[in-house]
């Protein structure tokens, strides 16, 4: 799971950081955290690269600590940032932005430069919103050519150019005829290359070993590069980007590393055939591209809730380029990924999802100058009566969902607590093989998915040669190009049937084991692929019904004989909009997304229906969709923006001290010494420290931060002259009475927040909870007429959801 | 202005209130409101229905004063309602509804019938969008028809069945050929029906009289009607909806019987060919539909907050009916209406929008079963080069948006200070004379502005036979249907030109002043018909250019002699989407309505470009888009989302008391005496006040509501034995020592809010700011390491805002 994936990294990245601490980003340094067999030969590049990327970390950038400080102005070089795996406070972010934009427009009235600089300032945002798209849009474009290209190595190869995956090799051929596009004598399968024929069963075994032996050193190279080199790029990563933009730190997630070796990884993964799709990770990789681009101007890399805007609209360019939608990209960023979205990164976000639409749509990698994955175009419109199956692959869709999920999630954490997560590339190695040794004798899954999905969702026009399309046509058909009316089937279509019964339950079963491994595996595609194959089975047997039973009450009214009525391919895209909205509990923007491929307003009220069925029969299940559950698995401090607090609990049932526990750990304003501070740090591994007037009154004045603290005591110490351990530290305006000849006192009003936030105690939590997710806050104090009581983190409130709703609250880890 | 009529109207309330007190719904008394000459006649209807719309507030329902109290429970009918124009609590209201659902929670535990209705509960959020969505849709449809008929009233008559519109009354005939749809024998002009020609200067000037009388007689019914019935109908009504959206009450406001009213009178007034639209109205309307619905069910009638959220989904449904755009309206709601956009509310939205315009299309209005308002097919990609129009375009509606702003602003001020306002049926009339006047001779101006539009956005097709589109074709054309390569201009596009040129400067100098007038007016289809004309005329003007010079530099590339490279109608789109960006500030909405009006994602591009262009080109003459410009203009207490409030100020600078002024009023918990709280009650308007453990210590416990504390002392003296001036009040769990002999006490802890919001003094303003947008609090107090200092109210807030940019803090007029 992606949990364990983040833990090796975490170890990895302190290991390799402190050996490499003191050099430079490009000098060497062992390392002693390569363990896996894979990776001992790539030592040396790791090493090297290691240290490149921790120099240059997802989170943020450290200063240089050499340099002179003043003590005034900008007193140490790691105020106001963050730790790895800790909550940032939105609040203070915004106000920090709000400082920078403040100096910035008051220096902008003083010369020219300053203006043009300020202009410069305010246009960033969008001049990074064009990078995104136009880098995510190649990307995408890139990928999408190379796995065409991969997919096709494993069964044949090109001998006019090795480059051309089969279809480019047919097109540029000229003994192509259009009756058969994908035959042509350059694309040769491996046995005619080999032997010199393609007939037999002897050419048959050579194939099916090829594909195998193929798909094997694929998903290797994949893992092992995971492994080694960037271990953040396995999953589909939205899991880790929704808890990111919910306000977390997770350094080296969106580094440029992981988006090489994600980018790279991903193609791999997805040649080799195992059930995963490229959609999921391609929003980590614009998540990756829009963090790159955060750190060339320091409005976005300084400020941890800035940066969170650019990476909400570089969500959305990722599900553009996926899907070829760039509104139904919006909507997904605002509906399932994004935390904080003001409308100033709805705009900025659909000028990114547009960018980089026309980018990938300038490439090509289709060859159709089509925007979308899936292009379709239905000629019938629906009828009412067909709301009923379109209903019951809805409840198809929420079933599956919901139990995909639970499959899913007690494998995963078998993998994370039994020794089979120590073995990740066997695992994967492993699956990558079952699965191809699995879907070679299938037509249906010997093929890549996304053509698989795109021959369901197609309709049987004139011209489709496919066996799906293998119909009895009568004699006397004038066969309009348009419109066919419902024909009985043919053979073929039986025995894709019995085909397509068995892939579906060869995917239902190996994406289970699938999602999860170590390597980047979207959900997407395989969910649409079962809802894809169960929904055209179920076209085929409407259609069939009706052309046999046109006299029955239910078909006569909109069924004639000779009428073309039902589309069943339209069966499979609603009920691939049904399984995918059973497993993501997306329904707007997934609606949107399907709307966007088939670009009529005619059907949005069946996906409508199946979407909105499906969410309710797997909410019944289950409240959490796939995201959640595996950031749930995880224990990240996410904080749910659906979820309904409903218990009637108070602040005080849930501060910290507890009755039974020791009082509060705070400071006083002017009572104490620096060695009474470094004992007080020292002793507790608390995030920060309230200050109060005196122990006795217990009147809140502020709130300082352990890491600011630490630095100024540690800071005082060096440079401050006389600052010993008797010292008294100070944190109101004026230095408080002293005895005589004391040590000179340490004064820290300026690390202090002075507007730190509080609560009574008999506020209900579900306003706390509503406090700290529409606030971001990361901390609360708890006071009851003036005197402080307590403290509530963010990690508390979600311990005590959790307890609510009947889990273990130790699940969540970070703070 | 609105403001006025807003004035007007509450006086009228209060009045027509005041004297059917006493009177049950339907029993009639007199009034003395009516003040104007039209009402006289209709004093009956008005007395009775006012006292029956009196009865059904659009804000809240409060329940008959007489039964029996329980003072534990729920001690008094009133607590927790709102005055009339006062903010309402988000938070509180929140906590009510979580608190209402726990109760249901319990209790369908108990019993089957219990679970039934808890599980009606939970399904009547979807109910009451299904309603709304049908009725709004069905409303819409109505509307469509009758603006029809009435619209070509005004000009003839059908005499086979004068219910007919032209279109229809041909339609039907059978005597109508394919080139001439719009002639047929049964439908007869005025002139020609009187005098029995057509022909001749005396049958045109009959002709021109009928026109301008039925246009001042439909504006004379329209504003009496207002006047009469509902001051609420008047004006767009999205300014209003913003302001109540965002948490204020307007009672009446989505009343029943505005909802009425604005729906025959928004009839009269567009076919009065006056300068205005449906669109705006229609999502008046629409939020009058969702406020009916929700007083089905008390989940919304008595939670303010929970009936927001329907409001905010029945304005996507407006929108969605508006203009045939389910996702635009959703997005419109989101990016310009809303306030608190739940997921949940998204989902139902975008739910109740497709109901709607399903609803509408089986209504089928335009009579060709399409669901857009403008449907137009383009057969040509657009080049580069068109991007150079497109830009300019955009810079011409963002003037155009600036300059429309600070004219319509200019003129509402003059009407609300001067004696022009007193006469708000005689301005109408005279508009609506003059504009008929000057209307009539221009054939673009003469007939409907969507009908202007409609034909300005289409392309001209081989079948077209507008003047437009009087292109001089070559002899020896084939003439295909689709492809029609660029021609020289025919004469009948020159005099085109010029009537367009005219029609520009007459509309852009109409809707000046029609904006803002005392009838329900729209501005979508005013600006598009501006943006509109303008695009043609840029559009025709590149398209003759690019055929008479297409060996320039430019032209060269994309367009050789014989290709159809320019399309004229998508530079009046363009235009249309630019101009009414300006006005608006809409992005993202706005080019998703576009979008879906055309049906391809290929003019994506020159739409966002022209969108975008304007915005900046607006904004850069003022931040604020004509709605927010109403807003201020009538002092409504709207906290703008998207405002940047960067200023260096903080809590302590903005609350109150000031230092000059005297000490904030305070409660003691168990100091006061009856008397003295009632001379406290009488000797402030607060619409609180903060409770203090005792006036030396100044520690806060809780917040008390003028209204909950006026009600619970009147209520204790009436009911509560012994209760009298020197009894104590007492806030504490357990009451205070007492003399000997001590009247009873009067505990009052149960309407004490234990959990009021507070702030220290060093907060910045743009953090309280915050907190009040993102939670929507009425009030926060201030405190300073734990004593109370003072509060800040949102009004406050809203002052301070005004004042830092250099507006007139007195301009905020309500609490």
């Amino acid at each position: 799971s992606s949990s364990l994936c983040l833990f090796s990294s975490s170890f990895y990245s302190t290991s390799s950081s402190s050996l490499c601490l003191s050099s430079s980003s490009s000098s060497l340094c062992l390392s002693s955290s390569s363990s896996s067999l894979s990776s001992l030969c790539l030592t040396f590049f790791f090493t090297c690269l290691a240290s490149a990327s921790a120099s240059t970390p997802g989170g943020e950038e450290p200063n240089g600590a050499g340099h002179l400080m003043d003590f005034l102005d900008e007193p140490f070089p790691d105020v106001g940032t963050y730790e790895d795996f800790h909550t940032i406070d939105w609040l203070r972010e915004k106000s920090r932005d709000t400082d920078r934009h403040r100096k910035i427009t008051s220096k902008s009235k003083e010369s020219m430069w300053e203006l043009i600089k300020s202009l410069l300032d305010a246009w960033s945002g969008w001049v990074v919103m064009l990078l995104i798209g136009l880098l995510s849009g190649t990307l995408a474009g890139v990928i999408d050519l190379a796995v065409d290209w991969m997919t096709d190595l494993k069964e044949g190869v090109c001998l006019s150019a090795f480059w051309y995956s089969h279809e480019q090799c047919c097109w540029t051929s000229n003994q192509t005829t259009f009756d058969d596009r994908d035959k042509c004598p350059e694309w040769q399968k491996w046995a005619e290359l080999m032997t010199g024929t393609s007939e037999g069963a002897g050419a048959y075994l050579l194939n099916y070993l090829l594909y195998v032996l193929w798909a094997l050193l694929f998903s290797f190279l994949a893992v092992s590069l995971v492994r080694v080199f960037a271990p953040y790029a396995c999953g589909s990563g939205i899991p880790e980007i929704k808890t990111i933009l919910s306000g977390f730190i997770i350094r080296g997630y969106l580094g440029k590393w992981t988006l090489l070796i994600k980018t790279v990884t991903l193609v791999l993964a997805v040649s080799s055939g195992l059930s995963l799709g490229k959609e999921g990770p391609l929003v980590h990789v614009a998540c990756c591209c829009g963090n790159l681009f955060c750190s060339l101007f320091s409005k976005y890399s300084k400020n941890e809730g800035k940066r969170r805007e650019v990476l909400s609209a570089a969500a959305a360019a990722g599900v553009s380029v996926a899907f070829g939608a760039p509104i139904g990209g919006v909507l997904f960023s605002l509906e399932e990924v994004s935390y904080y979205f003001p409308l100033k990164t709805l705009w900025r976000s659909f000028f990114a999802a547009l960018v980089a639409a026309f980018t990938l749509r300038s490439i090509n990698p289709f060859g159709n100058s089509r925007l979308v994955l899936f292009y379709v175009e239905y000629h019938t419109p629906w009828y009412m009566a067909e709301l009923v199956p379109f209903i019951l692959l809805g409840v198809f869709g929420g079933l599956w969902g919901a139990l995909f999920i639970r499959a899913n999630i007690a494998w995963c954490r078998r993998r994370k607590t039994t020794r089979l997560g120590r073995y990740p590339v066997l695992e994967v190695v492993g699956v990558a093989g079952v699965t191809a040794l699995l879907a070679f004798p299938n037509p249906y899954t010997r093929r890549s998915t996304s053509e698989l999905i795109s021959e369901l969702f197609n309709d049987c026009g004139a011209l489709e040669s496919s066996q799906l399309c293998d119909y009895v046509n009568s004699p006397n058909m004038s066969r309009p190009l348009d419109d066919i009316p419902d024909r009985p089937a043919g053979p073929g279509v039986y025995t894709a049937l019995w085909q397509l019964a068995l892939a579906l339950v060869f995917k239902v079963v190996v994406t289970v084991f699938t999602f999860g491994m170590k390597i980047p595996s979207g959900l997407f595609i395989p969910s649409m692929a079962v809802g894809a194959i169960a929904g055209r089975m179920v076209g085929i047997a409407v259609e069939q019904t009706a052309y046999h039973h046109h006299d029955w009450i239910i078909f006569r009214n909109w069924c004639r004989p000779g009428a073309d009525c039902v589309t069943p391919g339209l069966y499979a895209m609603v009920g691939a909009a049904a399984c995918l909205g059973g497993v993501t509990r997306m329904t707007v923007s997934l609606v949107v997304i399907m709307f966007e491929l088939t670009g009529g307003l005619e059907y949005i009220v069946p996906l409508m229906a199946a979407a909105v069925t499906s969410k309710w029969v797997a909410d019944a299940f289950g409240k959490e969709g796939i995201y959640e559950s595996h950031i749930q698995l995880n224990g990240y401090p996410y904080l749910d923006v659906r979820d309904e607090f409903s218990h009637r609990t108070l602040a005080a049932d849930v501060m910290r001290p507890r009755r039974s526990e020791p009082p509060l750990a705070v400071l006083t304003q002017d009572a104490d010494s620096v060695e009474e501070v470094e004992a007080l740090i020292k002793g507790t591994d608390y995030n920060g420290f309230p200050v109060v007037v005196s122990r006795e009154s217990e009147r809140l004045i502020g709130f300082v931060g352990r890491r600011d603290l630490t630095l100024a005591v540690k800071t005082a110490r060096q440079k401050q002259e006389g600052v010993v351990s008797s010292s008294l530290v100070f944190f109101t305006e004026d230095p408080p009475p002293l005895p005589d000849d004391p040590p000179p006192p340490l004064k820290l009003r300026r690390i202090l927040n002075l507007s730190p936030f509080t609560v009574t105690d008999h506020t209900p939590m579900e306003t706390v909870v509503d406090i700290f997710r529409k606030l971001g806050l990361r901390q609360c104090l708890v006071t009851r007429s003036g005197r402080l009581l307590g403290i509530i983190t963010k990690k508390d409130v979600l311990r005590h959801m959790a307890q609510m709703m009947d889990q273990d609250p130790e699940s969540i880890m970070f703070n």
